[in-house]
């Protein structure tokens, strides 16, 4: 990868994300690794890697100070900049998605929405699928007819509170 | 389940749907089956099914046929309402979603949309995770510390061309 | 209470909402009772009953007897509208609310959204108040200047998953 | 925490917000204080504080004295940043929200809110609940099943004029 | 006034608001009566009047009795429409407004608001006119070059809450 | 008033204002003087001279020479700001309004617009209130019960043209 | 023109008009007149009067009449529809535009609006042309390279209020 | 007019369009020129001369170097910012307006939209007018009861295709 | 195709459509023809067909006489729905569009749409390809990969007026 | 062309894509180069290239160094810029799109999407013409009536899966 790697900072995503987070993209860049190698490097999945990245998840001060050894960045940098006093404000990105990437999925919950939710009430009750606590992981299946992205949502249920 | 079972027509989703959905989710309550159910007696999946309920997903005549036995209902009505004469108009309701179930999985998009955008990158390069043809399965699995909900899309990868 | 008492079918939010409610609504007027004492009967508080009454809330078999007997209407009817087959497709009435009561809710999310989040972070870290798994309440304080509605929502705090 | 902690001003929230506020956040995160620990020095509330902070409320100059005493800021900066000349230009954020905290307050209203309309109505006649002559408080209650959030809104109940 | 005087249902406003409004209207339009006649009648103001025919102000039962006499309508069918198990839904019409004379309102927000608002904060200090407790008037103030239209909005000052 | 009195110029509405709003808000902070004040030293109501301030009227350059005297700004500064060659691009702030001051006008509009639009009809026919050939007063009337907001708009009607 | 001209009822714009309207299109597709035709018997412009057929102006009672008599409908129906209790309720159609004759008119406004303001405000200081003392104008003009339209807005100019 | 002139570049119009367009602006304004002084320097109309200044229309270089004489700016300079690589990438502005001249357009589309359309199909047939192919004229017309704005569209009629 | 071929007239597309087009739709359906069979019988393209169904391209009478033809309808029928005295109101479905057909049209313009037009200023200098004399093909090319759809524009370069 | 050619970043488009994009389109300019010829050079199609300008494709490294070349910018420019660690966050310009060139496909997608939909269903099934593998081609038709633009787009035909 080209030392001078440069991550385009004055417009969508990162023009909406702290100063940090363009550090973090630069250096990874410099570096040439994807987020499964990082990820692997300091024992969290890759989503959530490339999540944080983004200002979407929140390191604790242990990640961080494995994330700027891996990347050759200054600890002081990393924890200044996403330290204990930042919290993510989540949310990125227009809505509806313009990136066809994104909007597939968007699309996916525009078309198959009720379905899924009427199957989440048939088989637990009544209730959601938690988007807190929830991993998603995304696996590269191979296929002769195409290769396949498997991506997975694997959600707490939780009851409606009836009082 | 109560032979009277009604089904609210004059809202959404079902006011925004051909008037066989109606017939379909009465007969379905009447009968006290749920999709799986249905679903196995013709030979498909229950979000797929629960999608061409929904009218987001097109009947094959040989699918409304055993559909109809199922449910009891006579078969030139459905393929009358669902027959070959009709095309799906996807796409169902709010965005964003007003509804929990449904806005959570929007959530999931708004949060970690460009997560899963670059890893797909990373693991397959410039493309995207094709909606149409995409598999979704949900499945309960069990927790002691609360069952969770895994949501899967097993969709085609399809590169960008270029030209 | 008037036996006559008209309850409108044909705007909002009752026009959105399925048929049952608006017979719950009318027998309600009639009895000339509060949510109060008919949720007092049945054994619920009060909000969770008119969330109920609106279709933001499931009512199981057991409620809804109570409740159509409370209200003297016929227990099939109360259970073909909101049976087991029938599940909330919750969210009502626009956004930005244009009735003034519930706008003041809103500017409470658009004036003091931002501390409560900051507060919520130091006191528990990173993580939301469920709006699944709470309750609320609506009281009456009595005060000389004026008496004060004291609304509470007490909510399960969730962490976010890392992974 | 950090001498070197730095908040993000080029996006939201703090992006469009006088940039005395960025002044404060940063001298917050230096000193390692939390709202709470200001909101006693100062004799206020951490929630009135918080909001203060982010513009949504107004020093009087006693309370800027106070909190640059505390935050070990310069006292003119204070006041030139948020003194007699300046107004809260008040709503802050998206709407609908994007972060998941302000969003299940947001849900909060879109589901719960004729449900709670409807009961101050019966509680009180036709009127609303004031958010201005409202105090807002953020507690945290202890729970083996998970510690619960407890937000209050105590607001003035006001009386439609008829004229 | 034409005995048949119809008035369209079909269309904004009317088709917003409950069916008493329609019957109402259509009596005011039989008997030829203007709104301040009305009030006169019944000892309110012709705003106020105006506002409860179009739903959003609440007649007390009082009142009701004495438009129904007024209008040679039933006083039963007043009160099932209108009587103490209604309460006003308010808010009417698109926004921006698409009728010339709502639009100059609006438009007067959106160019003079802030110069309101400051001289408000001037005269007040921190703090609303009250939309709640305000009285609205409408007067013609006859000038040689053409009358002209005072209207007056003489609302509560409400300071806001500091805790 | 503190001779460092700054103004916030990187947010709403000053950052939507040519950079002359900016330099009159600060010379007026820093003189500490009104709106009411300047207005009578010039020759105007305060309305119209806030009005101006924000951008939303056209001084003329005699309105101009008289603010840079009593602001202590240079005349050509405020003449290559807003002299002759600039005219207003008028509407400022967002719509729905978010700050509350703001939005119980808006609020007006919503909740009595068609009643205001309806005595207006009755009182002078097919037309509107002028808002461009309108003067708008702001007026504090004390009250035991607590001071009250009187706002006036002063408009000229006009008939709709048939042609 | 066919004794069964109907005209759709249940789409823009007729389904958002009056149900006059109807009856007026109705007829006069079945006398097979052009508005040019009906406006030279009853002495209006074509462009008035089919801004009256679409609720947009308001007719007299004399033009009722006179429209009534050429369209062979009775008067009673033409006054009960539109007469003196109804007020145009202005603004019709999605905004923007999805026709595009309509939208190319919007388009003139897009491009070429600033344009035409900065003249206006060259030729005659701080103001306005009203679009309420305006008269328009359609009319075609031959020419070899294809035909032209003319369309002429002709509005009194109204000078901005200073108080 | 002031050497000093400065036209506002951080706000709408001229924050959204090329630099160049800011120096031809400021240059006019030091020249006190009218855009129809201008245009007759050129040769061509105010309305489409006005439009090029704000990027709206295309500047060939032969007008471009008339136009830099006429202002007394570098002729490169005009040929570097809206030379022959350049292409407008038209629309302009906030919709629907905010600004009360350009919404009184805007408000002829919205009230008389309709009518027009009506109109031109029955003197044309089924197509539009031409937005490309269309010149607009802004011209004074004295009145003693008022000076008139006379806004003439004057666009190809062009017929839609059929196939 | 069944005789009792039904095609649902509450949802959209055809709810937003004149009666006749639902007629035409279910005499296509009962008649089991595709647009290209009766396109050929009536010697049009299969497109400008199904935009003529769809409301949005008008039928003249010839047109309509060979269509009610070939499906076996009145032609009285079909010229009182689409006859002399009916313009379309052009313009159909939600933008941006929901169903994935149609959506992935609008993601051309989305991603495409710049390149598009910098190639048409290229070849063809400032104007646009009109899309009212645009003649629109849908081919099918058979391919071993996966057959391939050609969907061709064939519009009218129309220069931009300059005066 | 000017060697000092300059393209304005401060406005869309170039302002919402990286600074890669600006210094391509200044070397362009400064070449006098069309997409054509470029594209020649380096044997890729215009609009493909053009796309890939405006940051809406991905160019491999082999591609940039062509492109490098034929505009005379450094290699390591381009690469650091667009290069292996860059992807298109696709999406440009605001929709509906104002300028008329785009908004005119946008039109295309509007009144004849139901029709491309169905034509496309009639040929193929249920499934959509890709936009991912999806070729786009600009080209001029010579036409005495006058040219014509024919835009053509050949996509792989997806069918939905069915599971």
């Amino acid at each position: 990868m080209s030392q001078a790697a440069s991550v385009p900072t004055n417009n969508s995503p990162l023009a909406d994300l702290p100063p940090i987070s363009s550090i973090l993209f630069e250096a990874k860049a410099r570096k040439g690794l994807t987020f499964d190698q990082i990820a692997k490097e300091i024992g969290k999945d890759e989503v959530w890697l490339a999540a944080a990245f983004y200002g979407q998840a929140k390191f604790e001060e242990e990640d961080l100070k494995k994330v700027a050894q891996v990347l050759d960045i200054a600890t002081e940098t990393a924890i200044a900049g996403f330290g204990s006093h930042w919290w993510p404000n989540r949310g990125l990105g227009p809505m509806p998605p313009t990136d066809p990437v994104i909007y597939r999925l968007y699309e996916g919950v525009l078309v198959y929405g009720h379905a899924i939710k009427a199957v989440i009430h048939e088989k637990f009750g009544d209730g959601i699928m938690s988007m807190i606590d929830c991993k998603i992981d995304v696996t590269k299946k191979p296929d002769p007819k195409g290769d396949r992205v498997v991506l997975t949502f694997d959600g707490k249920f939780l009851s409606y509170a009836k009082w």
